[in-house]
């Protein structure tokens, strides 16, 4: 077996780890919060599926896919942030660009190149591919949010209406038909106490 | 919004349910069995990783991709029927086609015949996509429970190497680079009393 074989496997059994970083939102049975692996799974599932409806011109769906499976493999290094989390979010950039550093090291350069770029972009959103990404990213979270009735993240970082509508913007551009579901979902959340006004 | 995408949102919630359906391979660290949401997500990563060991003419990684991520959504109704179970396989495609008409009937025509087409050409694994595709997701599946260290699945149905080995050559067909590692691991295992002679 060749050395880059032998550490794309190795790569491969670290990416094992993203089934044990735990985000903050639960399943949508509310039953315990969702790891990055499911996550990843749940977004390319939806990616796939609400394709139809994407308003940006120039989305390449499979390039958004492979957003999908690779965003959060920095995480198994740095973490997992909370978006609501303010404090957390400090110093976020420098630990996850560590954290690329040492995961990406195992792969071929070309591939390294691949996965680092495919992240940055994605967290970057200035291209319609990751605007895309963003909007469905941010649905998948706040689809199970408010499916779990228990407002979990928002609660427990006392997320304002404001700030979750501001991070849902991408949807707007890229799913505007999913647009008046989020202004309701948020309405219907400030009425339950899970959102701030 | 329209029904269409009405029905989309709830055919994504109820696959929600894969991070609910327990397969009989554990993580690698042993510490619990994965379920369906994660596997499909390491079997698409497992799919890009490795594609330039790929030997079949004519794979489309991008469908493969979309194999990856709907391969086992008919589980959410059918359940996981583990491949070592011989007496859990009768009946297996009754069961699975009844799930798909269930669970596919909530997306638009095309899409529904789309993730239809998607699992039962991936099932039947006649074309390269399919042979590429159900390699990987044997491979992942081989990986986990050999680093986990256990025996897992193949110590509970008492597995022969034989029908480890017959079931792993998708790998000698799509990935030969990986057949003398298949190999190792069926002598390893049979050394330590994992896997029946």
């Amino acid at each position: 077996m060749t050395e880059t074989l032998q550490n794309q496997l190795k790569f491969l059994a670290i990416a094992d780890e993203m089934k044990n970083i735990f985000r903050q939102t639960t399943l949508i049975d509310g039953s315990r919060l969702e790891n990055d692996a499911e996550h990843s799974w749940h977004f390319a599932l939806m990616a796939m599926t609400l394709f139809e409806h994407n308003a940006i011109e120039g989305v390449d769906i499979n390039r958004v896919l492979r957003m999908a499976i690779t965003h959060d493999l920095v995480e198994i290094y740095a973490g997992d942030t909370p978006a609501q989390d303010i404090a957390a979010n400090i110093g976020k950039e420098e630990r996850e660009q560590e954290a690329a550093d040492k995961l990406f090291a195992l792969l071929p350069e070309e591939q390294a190149q691949e996965y680092r770029s495919l992240w940055e972009e994605f967290d970057a959103m200035a291209t319609p591919d990751a605007i895309y990404a963003s909007a469905i990213d941010r649905f998948q979270s706040m689809y199970n949010i408010h499916l779990s009735g228990t407002g979990s993240a928002w609660v427990k970082y006392k997320a304002t209406a404001e700030r979750v509508r501001t991070r849902m913007l991408p949807i707007k551009t890229a799913i505007p038909a999913l647009w008046p579901w989020v202004e309701d979902v948020i309405a219907i959340n400030i009425e339950k106490g899970f959102l701030q006004k």
